[in-house]
């Protein structure tokens, strides 16, 4: 023994504190012993004990005295020995390391038999069969995990008895034929030069040398790797007496949960089996019994176990997941641990917790994840369900969604408003699919990759979408597509996992979204602790609505080109962008003003006394022209010299003067808006006009104009005394009262360097980060993504997709130099992300650290923001 | 008067020194005198004098008795008196800041005339003619300057008098016409209601406030603020002696510089004339003798006038422009300063004045701006020539050329390639058109920027060229071109001035290049003072020797992929990008690794004992492709099902998976290195297998590798393995000592602000700035000068074009970053620039101060580099 460290504690010895040292299942058994619980007798060999095991091979002989004595305190507890050929001690040993690795080390079950304690435990149990076959299963364990030898060799001579026996099930052999197996189990070992080691002490010795080997096999390493576990915590072994619920009709074995994983109703909630190990539980021999029959069948070991799992639940203060046996008619707790649940039941069990006083806000709002939140939004696969996959894709979109294939965004929108569910199925979607987009359940397209148009189309609509699914090989001219060899028609229904990108074919059953009053109690717990307010993007009086459902407090980007989107504005924006004078585009825009006007009215009644947010048109002008394929198509239909022929070729011209080798570095943003101003005064006036005309109904207006793709601080500067000009008469005249304010995007590498001069001119900044993401790294996200973003992340280039989880050290550097540069000139300028990355739980920290004011994100991601705020806040989200 | 501070100065109370108190003019005046050169007799009122003015417009009273102190001085060195009938004085008053505003403010000249002195003068200079003349033209320019007549009605009355005289000239009127006259204009005075003055010290005191009042007039205002010259200056006045060079063949006046302002020849360059004012010098009446003629006419005078030229040489350390009047056999010196010269003068004046041990180098290197560089590298535009301009375009590419017009590269190179000389003019050129371009003497593009193909292309090869000349509207079809409603047809002879943009009709005359030992002796004694290297971007053996030539310290861009683009390469190439896989790939790979391996060869060898640093592979592989259409138009050509088809269509299929809506941000530099790791392989192998060939031939190779668009660390570093694992085998096995570098490109944001990590694992930055100014600023430079970046600059948003002066604010900051993140990880880190800024004498400037190691551009632009370099060091150029 080793006169100063303790490597070997007894249960009583040990509390729920000491996981470092003691691991994780060790520390909870020691605390169950602790607080009285029937647990096992049994002791703990420590981690730093295989820390020195992995520096001195032989360390174990150093502390076997420890572990001697160790059991002799078990045997008088049990009241069984130890090798003992009357009343013998088994034990388990487990491995157990702080941070749960599950399945990845080694358990050894039932050590102590040899040929003559199976005897005794044959006698003990009354039950030959019973105790060679936990001796031939012991034989085959413990010859695996410790001596290596291979399952098969076992299997196969197991395999063989059976089909000599002519049974199909193990637990049909006899004992005498289970005698017969252990002799020839004990030939292979022969065979392999090994011998089975009968000795219980050397069985032990062997087995602890096993567990602490097993921190390093290859499968633990690669798991501890990818889990960002560190090797050097080493694990701990447990040495626990062996209890049996086989031993007869006043035994059993059973795994329950404190509370519903599955609903969260504060309910006893498992299964059991009388007189049985827990194999059979999970093997699906037998079936299980709900736990509430256990009332009626031993209702003393019911209530004990009831109280005990009150009392489990109030020391951890949260729902356990309880293993126990009865062994003739005595409870033994096995096992405890936080129970895994769903969503719905992690919300209800939180704010149940919190009114029974259990646990406070801080603690309720921390056990729901921000990725959890996702299911609780968008219809999910049943988890129950089991389906092969087809094909993968990107999960573009979150939720799950069954329909009929179709290939064309007309046909989809004709069913999908005939109220048939259907899948849009497309290479890639364009706006003109919009309406195809909107009817459908959601949408798979073969390219096209997270920021795809279908990908940011669908997430605004709340809908699934699986992009860049490339093994969907699709032939739209005969409306098949084959994926893996399958060939899948127009109208054969299709089931979609937009969390996974999974698609699978037919109709798999669906759960339906949850957002009840428990969730939205618990995001107004949430919103005490953020520190970030969370916003929302929205383009329409519609989203505007959603986003305060959800209680967005603001909107953070109002996209003002998709307004010119509907059909009878198309032809009227089209004209604008074609006409060859400031003279005429001012005509056109003169019409599309009124429209503009009555759009903005919408949205800020619906946000009336929250923020709204405006952008500037920011595409480029070629964006609203037709496709040039298109117009030439058109062109050539048309009578040669007609009217109608030159209109069409003053467009093709137009297109062909506007066409970009690089439309996303090219004559957008306020480039527009410097170069033909009369579109922003448009877009002015008709903010102000309407602003004006609901302050006048009494109504709340929070006007934010916001400039996009701001390079410079005379471009700052000019628009900024643009607004002010053209506002500050239009409130003049209107005689009211109005509060606004003049900010800018973020969204260029210069920006972000030249931030504190912008801020001489912009009263707020928003953080474009998409664009930013896309010029700080160079990568285009129309390309990048297909063509070699996937690669990067499967190569480990890239641990994540910078356009779904914001890149610290490269655009959050950035936007450190802009936070700091805006608060130099202005303390309490405000800021705020609008990019993509507003409803990224880890982006959502960083602007948290950040420190900026909101996060602004599509409606339907607001509450996982809401949630992901507080968590960093509560710095439970780094 | 004023107690303390003195307001009025003699010309012999003043110098040099003083040019902030008495005005450049003032002090050279009273320095002249100081020195003991006959300078007519005056004083100076100070600047202080003018700010007082501005406070208190009744100022003048104030100082009113020092200046006629200084009057009755000047009396008596003159021998004449202010306002006397006998021998009257009369004076200029001129105006003179500090800082030069040439022509901005006013002057009188000949005061102190009215209807009594100018009998006087016309007894004094026995010329009544000449009397009148000046008399009329004083009143005029009184009238004009002082009480603000306008000057058209003076000139009417002197047009109906020479109508009515019958005479066309001014001169050819007699002295009682010009009494007549007098009247007149006496008569305009009256009716305006105003009266002229009589009172010599009236006209001296209005004309005085009249000067100090032109400081604000609009245009003076709109110049400093134009050429950032404080208000605050002031200007001074003076006011001298008239002195005669018309009152007989004893006098007369000229212009002469002390050396040749053309070529610098150390000999007096003038002319003058006898019995003349200066204003007949100036308006072409009668023609000036050369300066040699005087030292016959007036030995003595022209000796004199050697000595003063001598002097003033040996006071201002620099070649003078020297205004003289000779008044009956007495020289007086009216004006010096320093001389404005060609660079070609300025080269050798600061040569010869060197030897002269007049100036050190310092002074020598000096005088040679960067900008002046330029006009002896390539032909200029005779700057005696008279042209006018047909059409102004951007001045992509420096120098001038003549040729006859040819609208297809085919053509260009036929003609060129028989010795003809000519223009080739597109609207934009393609990789394409390089063997057209090479055969021409210049290029015009209607369309594209300062750096389109053709700009980039031209300024290469050292040719002049004119791109973005919308005005030009090309009809390819006719071989003509219209500019301005002027047509150009194919064989007519142009004139291009690369040098500001404009194209003209016609042969106009050139002058040579100019880039002799002088130069080269200069460039010399500039490195001496540098801290920048000067390295050159060079893609082929004949530039690296151009680079050596005009002394590059290295090469900082090799450019591999101009390699692939000869006529027997691209086929390869297409077949490797048109390869479906890696195997295939390499089978073509293999083909061009022979070649590049000769490439390379050649560079390290006209590069010996410098280093060469080589990029590999950049551009999209889709370059490499011939373009949709073309192929389209082959694919209806070729036999349907044909193998040639086949081939085909597997391109087109190819070409339409490789595009990208925006490939400047797409699938391009190192991120092909990552996907197909083979096309690096083979470069790597390529580059040392040729590295190693010269080391054993006992040449000397430094060679760096450079990776293009780095945007992450594990990009570096795993591209940085593979040439440290390939590189070090070749070396091994070829037994040779080779040193070589592994570095990146900075020219992303991201690589920037990750620069300390990148540095980990490069060992050299260089700074591609072309694409950080585009991804900074979120400009495709293929797209934004041609449509926004114009305006920008013509509206005032942008004081320069960013893609050719560097940024400082933005892409600046960013290099700033990256420069501090890699040299706090290696200290020593070898950084350059090798965009197109490191030949721009601004961006250099910045560059010296960010504490770069070299800038590296074109080979023609190397000594503007080293002069600007130089300057930067000497902080000539901030």
């Amino acid at each position: 023994m080793n006169g100063i460290t303790k490597y070997v504690y007894d249960f009583s010895e040990g509390d729920a504190s000491m996981k470092t040292l003691l691991g994780g299942k060790g520390a909870n058994l020691a605390q169950m012993w602790k607080i009285g619980l029937p647990v096992p007798p049994g002791f703990i060999i420590t981690t730093e004990a295989c820390h020195k095991y992995w520096e001195e091979k032989d360390f174990i002989v150093n502390i076997w005295a420890d572990i001697v004595s160790a059991i002799a305190r078990v045997e008088k507890l049990a009241e069984k020995q130890f090798g003992g050929t009357k009343n013998p001690l088994l034990v388990s040993v487990r491995s157990g390391a702080s941070v749960s690795m599950p399945g990845m080390m080694d358990t050894i079950l039932n050590l102590g038999l040899n040929d003559e304690t199976v005897q005794a435990l044959a006698e003990a149990a009354g039950d030959e069969r019973f105790a060679y076959d936990s001796y031939r299963r012991f034989i085959q364990m413990f010859s695996n995990v410790v001596m290596e030898v291979s399952m098969n060799k076992f299997e196969e001579k197991l395999n063989e008895l059976k089909k000599k026996n002519s049974v199909s099930e193990d637990h049909k052999l006899s004992a005498a034929s289970l005698k017969e197996l252990i002799v020839e189990y004990k030939k292979i070992l022969e065979k392999e030069g090994l011998e089975f080691p009968t000795d219980p002490w050397k069985q032990l010795k062997l087995a602890i040398d096993a567990v602490f080997r097993s921190w390093n096999t290859a499968r633990a390493t690669t798991y501890r790797k990818i889990n960002n576990i560190s090797n050097s915590h080493g694990t701990a072994v447990s040495v626990v007496s062996m209890v049996f619920g086989n031993l007869g009709s006043d035994c059993g074995t059973g795994v329950c949960f404190s509370r519903s994983p599955s609903t969260g109703e504060n309910k006893l909630y498992g299964e059991y089996l009388i007189n049985a190990q827990g194999e059979d539980v999970v093997s699906g021999m037998r079936t299980p019994i709900p736990i509430a029959e256990l009332e009626k069948e031993m209702p003393k070991v019911y209530d004990e176990f009831s109280r005990i799992a009150t009392l489990l639940e109030q020391y951890y203060k949260d729902a356990q997941d309880i293993e126990f046996t009865v062994e003739k008619g005595k409870l033994y707790i096995l096992q405890t641990r936080n129970a895994k649940r769903t969503a719905a039941a992690a919300v209800k069990i939180a704010i149940d917790m919190y009114k029974e006083k259990l646990i406070d806000e801080k603690t309720a709002v921390s056990r729901i994840k921000p990725e959890q939140v996702e299911q609780l939004l968008h219809p999910q696969i049943d988890p129950n369900a089991r389906y092969n996959k087809l094909a993968k894709g990107l999960p573009a979109s979150p939720g799950a969604a069954v329909g009929i294939v179709v290939f064309d965004a007309n046909e989809a929108a004709e069913c999908g408003n005939k109220g048939e569910q259907v899948i849009l199925v497309r290479p890639e979607t364009t706006p003109d699919d919009i309406h195809g987009l909107f009817a459908s359940q959601g949408v798979l397209t073969s390219h096209g990759g997270m920021t795809s148009h279908a990908a940011v189309v669908a997430r605004g609509l709340g809908k699934p979408c699986v992009s860049g699914c490339e093994e969907v090989k699709i032939d739209l001219k005969n409306e098949i597509f084959i994926a893996n060899g399958i060939t899948v028609k127009k109208g054969d229904y299709l089931t979609l996992n937009g969390n996974t990108g999974e698609v699978a074919l037919g109709q798999i059953p669906l759960v339906k979204p949850q957002f009840d009053e428990n969730f939205r109690t618990l995001l107004d717990m949430a919103d005490k602790f953020s520190k970030l307010q969370v916003w929302a993007n929205a383009d329409t009086p519609e989203d505007a609505k959603r986003a305060r459902d959800f209680r967005a407090r603001g909107i953070g980007l109002c996209r003002t080109e998709h307004m010119f989107m509907a059909a009878e504005r198309i032809p009227v924006m089209e004209a604008m962008v074609v006409a060859n004078t400031t003279e005429e585009r001012v005509i056109h825009l003169r019409k599309l003003e009124k429209m503009q006007e009555d759009d903005f009215l919408g949205i800020f009644e619906a946000m009336q006394d929250f923020p709204v947010t405006v952008r500037l048109l920011d595409p480029p002008l070629h964006e609203f022209l037709p496709k040039l394929y298109e117009l030439e198509e058109k062109l050539k239909e048309a009578v040669p010299d007609s009217s109608e022929a030159k209109k069409i070729e003053a467009t093709i011209a137009r297109a062909n003067e506007l066409h970009e080798q690089n439309p996303m570095l090219g004559f957008r943003g306020c480039r527009l808006g410097i170069v033909y101003p009369e579109i922003y005064e448009m877009q002015i006036r008709a903010l102000f006009n309407a602003a004006c005309v609901l302050t006048k109904r009494k109504g709340k207006v929070i006007l934010n104009i916001m400039i996009p793709l701001v390079a410079t601080q005379e471009e700052m500067k000019r628009l900024r005394e643009m607004v002010d000009t053209i506002g500050g008469d239009i409130i003049k005249q209107a005689k009211c009262e109005l509060e606004y304010f003049v900010g800018t995007m973020i969204e260029l590498p210069r920006a972000a360097m030249v931030a504190n001069q912008l801020a001489e001119f912009a009263q707020f900044f928003s953080f474009g980060t998409n664009d930013l993401t896309q010029t700080t790294f160079g990568f285009s996200r129309d390309d990048a993504e297909g063509k070699f973003l996937a690669q990067y992340i499967q190569k480990g280039l890239l641990s994540q997709n910078p356009f779904a989880v914001l890149d610290r050290d490269g655009v959050g550097a950035l936007m450190e130099i802009a936070v700091s540069g805006g608060r130099s000139v202005n303390s309490q300028m405000q800021l705020g992300i609008c990019g993509e990355h507003g409803g990224n739980p880890s982006s959502i920290a960083f602007c948290h650290h950040l420190g900026l004011d909101y996060v602004s994100c599509s409606p339907f991601r607001v509450p996982v923001a809401r949630i992901s705020a507080a968590h960093a806040a509560l710095g439970l989200l780094k």
